[in-house]
């Protein structure tokens, strides 16, 4: 993995991926699916939304810090195995067969086989609508891995795969950020 | 356009699809694009990111309503036109010939052409982050419209089309919300 601009990170999650999220609380690290999640800035400031009724949740709030990983195709059955079992009673890495790998300004680890990684720091907590509100402060991507799509979740357990791409970079150019 | 379970509408934001906005103020209807959208509970409650910097805002704001049309692929470079001119100088209905159809409890219009709408009222305003907080109160799909597929923005010009749809129904059961 190598290190991602963060001003091109919020790219990783505006077309809606699903994505992992992991947290480090009472002494182990613990892994959930999330595809509640939206960018609010370009730094980028990520929000998604989640709350007590998740496990990784208490870790979350209380130390402050997670890493979104962005998973591709050929992880859905581990990411839908994730989304359906408890950090409470299963350790998700090893289930899963997923590797930790340290992340560089946050506890919770990044996620070695996914194809990229969003290391965040939670900025505020909008506890009435359950919005948790993150900093993002490093990312890494894979760029030599092979599959690169993406998953969306519907929500009613179908996924849709990454299709073709169009380019209307010309035509958007002036709404663009610097360096994007 | 037949109506959509209230219910079944957070499964047209979920995967994080490129969204159109429309507003009414001052005495005329204005769409905006959108990508920075969340899904916040089932009901459907659902977050966007926006603020003064989008003429849409000033309407939003004081009127506390809108609607979140679902472009498709074909709409793509209307989509792409409606992101970059502003509602302050130009009649987008009219310049991008999509047709504004009667919401109904909501002031802003439907878009015709989309396949589907949700009509929403802004429950909240989270000024500190930008977040609005929205609560659909009803939503219409047009279900036979050939062109299904929707189209998810990656934020540097390019845009990503819904490839093929992956069902973990089974897998994914016990995580479902009743009716969806």
């Amino acid at each position: 993995m190598r290190a991602l601009e963060l001003d091109r990170a919020f790219t990783l999650v505006e077309p809606g991926p699903v994505v992992l999220l992991t947290t480090h609380g009472a002494g182990k690290d613990d892994i959930m699916a999330l595809s509640w999640t939206m960018v609010v800035d370009f730094t980028p400031v990520l929000a998604i939304t989640t709350g007590a009724w998740n496990h990784s949740f208490a870790a979350l709030r209380k130390n402050r810090e997670c890493v979104l990983a962005i998973p591709t195709v050929d992880l859905l059955d581990k990411v839908v195995g994730i989304g359906t079992c408890s950090g409470a009673d299963t350790d998700k890495f090893a289930r899963f067969q997923l590797t930790p790998v340290p992340a560089s300004l946050v506890k919770p680890p990044l996620i070695q086989e996914c194809l990229a990684n969003i290391e965040c720091r939670v900025i505020d907590i909008v506890h009435q609508h359950h919005i948790v509100v993150l900093q993002a402060v490093a990312a890494w991507i894979d760029s030599a891995r092979q599959e690169q799509r993406m998953v969306h979740a519907v929500g009613d357990g179908t996924f849709i795969v990454d299709g073709r791409k169009i380019d209307r970079r010309k035509a958007m150019a002036a709404k663009l950020p610097p360096g994007v």
